[in-house]
């Protein structure tokens, strides 16, 4: 017996999720001993329908029927966007399915709405992918740091910004160039807005803050500075203090309860793993008080780091 | 109702195992809605049951209460060495106790043994914390990766002999000299020859192979030199080679299936990221056929970083 999922959209990470589900099959099964398909794909465009990628008959128009089919227990949400991704996240877990998603921006905006509707409903939102992508920090917060008080989280959890920076203090280029290079090799969209002024950081940052501290911080409250107004001089002026300039997203649990956090340009002591955090590769640094520091570092983004990540959730979902 | 844990040991990591689970016990709560309570620890050295660390009434002598005892679900066996630790996994096993273990000699010597002692008798053995201390690198296999093929594994997993490289090269001084400096800062044991010939090394491999690849190989059956040879000018010429001279142990799976692996002084490039793993750190770099390139550092010894991950494990079980 498999478990079945069906796919919202089929675009970068609906095809990474496809892929790793299917090419990897066999090792899910060997690992866990079960079998999971994918038996819908809600998607619209032809062009996708049509590209082989997925078998033609996996793909359908008809949410309604994805609902209402009780052998579909896990519906991952890969359409992007706000309004229509929260819609059919909240009619799939009243549909009473679990949900997957990398969609940080759902997510962190409305954190409370969408536990809650999970709860009630006897399901799980499951978001591993939201933050640093293939990197597995939801996995590590919850359960293998689960018996530690985190005091603070501090990340370089934007692959578009890390690289700019990169490229402008590496190759001293300015601003506009290292994004013209980032645009071209596709790590960065044509409006960078969302990456360049922090806004992808924050939302990031407020999920990481509730994992961590069981806290929920609106992303739109974060103090939030981004990249888009440094030169290369703010670059060189950190390399000579003996520091890198990162866009840090930081959050410290204070003695007292209240929370410290940023998402803002930062120099960053060469002495910190963080430092060496090049390109468009993202860490997560977590400060605890029984483990200590843990670094974990990986790919943020891409259609198979991410479809790695969504597919992880829903095979323990399964 | 919180689950019954019984503790065989409280040394060095018993003490931390506890700690974890009974400084934290709020934190496991709020994250898992579960408690988890130390019922008794099995230690016959007075001086540690009237060390205060642990009230007096939880210590016994009798081995055979515990495995009796209907409430106790989970043992930790934290006694160490090899012959009666491998005993008493056997014997909790066959009990119906889930165990919990940082023992990477015992794992490593009797992989399939345990994991069929365990399979017969309807629990598991687990031992996040055998390989890499405080490190997520079993969950991370296991869960985080499940939707990947894991072509090759490769780590600095003795913080003893990466602490004495990293001194014989940052200081300029012999391998005799870094070893006592170790020594005097409890990152070595009297007798150092497990850690400096590699065998911890090629213990924490074995059970890298068997969770990456699904295969178990002996780790006497591993290529394994240590470092006790080594000079300073080898340290040199790493550097000269724009390399860093580390204990690496590394495993890969190649295409038609064999498994190439090794524990040896290695040159890594200043561009991988392992050449950056500074004193008594451990990291583990994951290659993977869909998230790519993980790596995972931190702490791969010491009390509460072994206990962290030895609580993740009992919580988890829980």
């Amino acid at each position: 017996m498999s478990t079945k999922v069906a796919l919202l959209g089929f675009g970068t990470v609906g095809k990474g999720t496809y892929n790793a589900l299917t090419t990897n099959a066999a090792e899910i099964e060997r690992k866990t001993g079960k079998k999971v398909e994918v038996k819908k794909i809600l998607e619209i465009n032809p062009k996708v329908i049509e590209s082989g990628y997925a078998p033609k008959e996996l793909f359908t128009q008809d949410f309604d029927a994805i609902l209402a089919d009780p052998e579909i227990k896990i519906v991952a949400e890969i359409i992007g966007g706000m309004d229509l991704a929260k819609e059919f996240i909240l009619r799939a877990l009243r549909a009473g399915k679990h949900v997957v998603t990398p969609n940080k921006a759902v997510v962190a905006a409305n954190f409370d709405l969408l536990h809650k509707a999970a709860a009630e409903n006897g399901v799980q939102i499951r978001y591993e992918a939201s933050v640093g992508g293939a990197i597995p920090v939801i996995e590590t917060i919850r359960k293998s740091l689960v018996a530690n008080r985190i005091t603070k989280v501090e990340g370089i959890v934007n692959g578009t910004t890390n690289y700019i920076l990169t490229k402008m203090e590496e190759d001293n280029i300015s601003y506009a160039d290292a994004l013209k290079q980032a645009q071209a090799k596709g790590f960065a969209e044509a409006d960078p807005t969302a990456d360049v002024e922090g806004i992808d950081s924050a939302n990031k940052l407020s999920i990481l803050i509730a994992e961590c501290f069981g806290v929920y911080i609106k992303p739109t409250d974060l103090d939030r500075t981004g990249i888009s107004k440094l030169t290369r001089d703010d670059l060189r002026l950190a390399v000579q203090n003996g520091c890198k300039l990162k866009l840090l997203a930081s959050a410290e649990r204070l003695e007292d309860g209240t929370i410290n956090a940023f998402v803002k340009p930062t120099q960053v002591p060469m002495e910190s793993p963080l430092s060496t955090v090049r390109n468009e590769f993202n860490a997560i640094y977590l400060h605890c008080n029984m483990a200590d520091k843990i670094l974990l570092t990986g790919r943020g983004a891409g259609k198979d780091p991410t479809g790695s990540a969504m597919a992880a959730d829903i095979v323990d979902l399964a």
